[in-house]
């Protein structure tokens, strides 16, 4: 079935050079971001665009399940530190040697230092039992909110805000602290403020934990397994240093 | 721990007006699209960057977990499009009476109409038996995957290019027919094409299915459930008409 008649359309198909350069700027140059925070306060109008980019993210069957809790109280980031820290501790453990070293001279979480930390969570039954699209995969209100923290760090990062999204803590310990209920699922608890400086390229690449991968390898053809065509993989390898790299 | 000195910083903190402006409008103007597929072809420089903007996700310990299997073949396309058909007449089933025909009445996926199919998969082990930043929430390399989904929704609204996330299928009997392995979790089934137009407002807001929440209503403060804070709250209504609507 097509649209009916009295459907508004947009009015740009394919954006402009600008309007993508926009996008691609943002796509490229967010950051998981732990240790640049500065303690100004993010105003109000800023927050508002943050969240509104999140509301406007896809969900199953128009399903919009998330929460915004905002936490700015000392006292509560203080708690939620106390489970990042006890589960750090417990994580870096199950590394060896090295590995471990190298693990514990990371900083993974700025939950102090950001002044705001916000804890998006999924209502998995703010549309009722039956949820169209749901069905075949129940967990998919839980994969749309997890597309309202994309949304919601790419907006933050083109409003000059880092985001840390910490998930080194027990997601049920995090409930207590929170007050959330038992039915309701914890997705991110992301840290949230202006910053010194972005780093050009993700920390844990800039500090030898891992590398980026060649995407080339990534890209199969009608089967899983079944590598990307010859044209493409050399267009992909042509675009490796990507014209929207800054 | 702070950045060390040899780290190379982003030149631009918060972007500048155009910057955002290309960003928001592609947040704001994204659609699932299922009805306005058109024949022409993906070039691959256009489909190269499309993938690049997925493999720029966060993920997490830079795990990268993600696979896109591109599905241009119509044999598959059409395998693809039966388990869609068998499942979504199940799906129909779920619903009682009004809510049933009006289930009906949607087209809630373009498998054979869209020239290109991409299914984006997770693979759990990619990065070894222990994660960074998984030992406590598990399902973190499944929420990066998403994150790649989300990113490559918006670099193809901004090209022209509709996006539809169909998930009404039986993800194992999609692994028969992609020859997926028994360990590798399929993320998203996407129909992939240039479009005669993009609606202005959500296709189940549009067909009486579903409406946006307000977003005030969504926002807690310090714990889950305690409303927002007044002045945001009042910022909040104040930009229900967002500025970067189209």
């Amino acid at each position: 079935m097509s649209a009916t008649l009295t459907d508004a359309h947009q009015h740009d198909l394919a954006f402009a050079e600008e309007d993508r350069h926009g996008l691609y700027k943002t796509l490229f140059n967010r950051r998981d971001v732990r240790s640049q925070f500065k303690p100004d306060p993010v105003p109000d109008e800023v927050l508002a665009r943050v969240l509104y980019a999140a509301h406007h993210a896809p969900s199953v069957g128009f399903m919009q399940p998330w929460n915004f809790t905002l936490v700015n109280d000392d006292a509560v980031k203080r708690q939620v530190y106390g489970l990042y820290q006890q589960a750090n501790e417990a994580a870096a453990n199950e590394f060896e040697d090295e590995r471990q070293q190298q693990y514990r001279q990371l900083k993974l979480a700025g939950i102090l230092d950001a002044p705001l930390n916000i804890c998006i969570t999924c209502d998995r039954e703010r549309a009722g039992p039956i949820v169209l699209g749901r069905q075949q995969m129940p967990e998919m209100d839980l994969f749309s909110s997890v597309c309202a923290v994309q949304n919601l760090w790419l907006a933050a990062r083109a409003e000059g805000l880092g985001v840390g999204w910490v998930s080194i803590m027990d997601p049920n310990e995090l409930k207590q602290v929170l007050g959330i209920p038992a039915a309701i699922v914890p997705i991110a608890y992301l840290c949230v403020g202006y910053v010194d400086h972005f780093l050009a390229t993700p920390e844990l690449a800039n500090k030898g934990w891992r590398q980026r991968l060649p995407l080339g390898d990534l890209v199969y053809t009608n089967q899983w397994g079944a590598g990307a065509e010859a044209d493409l993989l050399q267009t992909l390898e042509q675009q490796a240093e990507f014209p929207y790299q800054f």
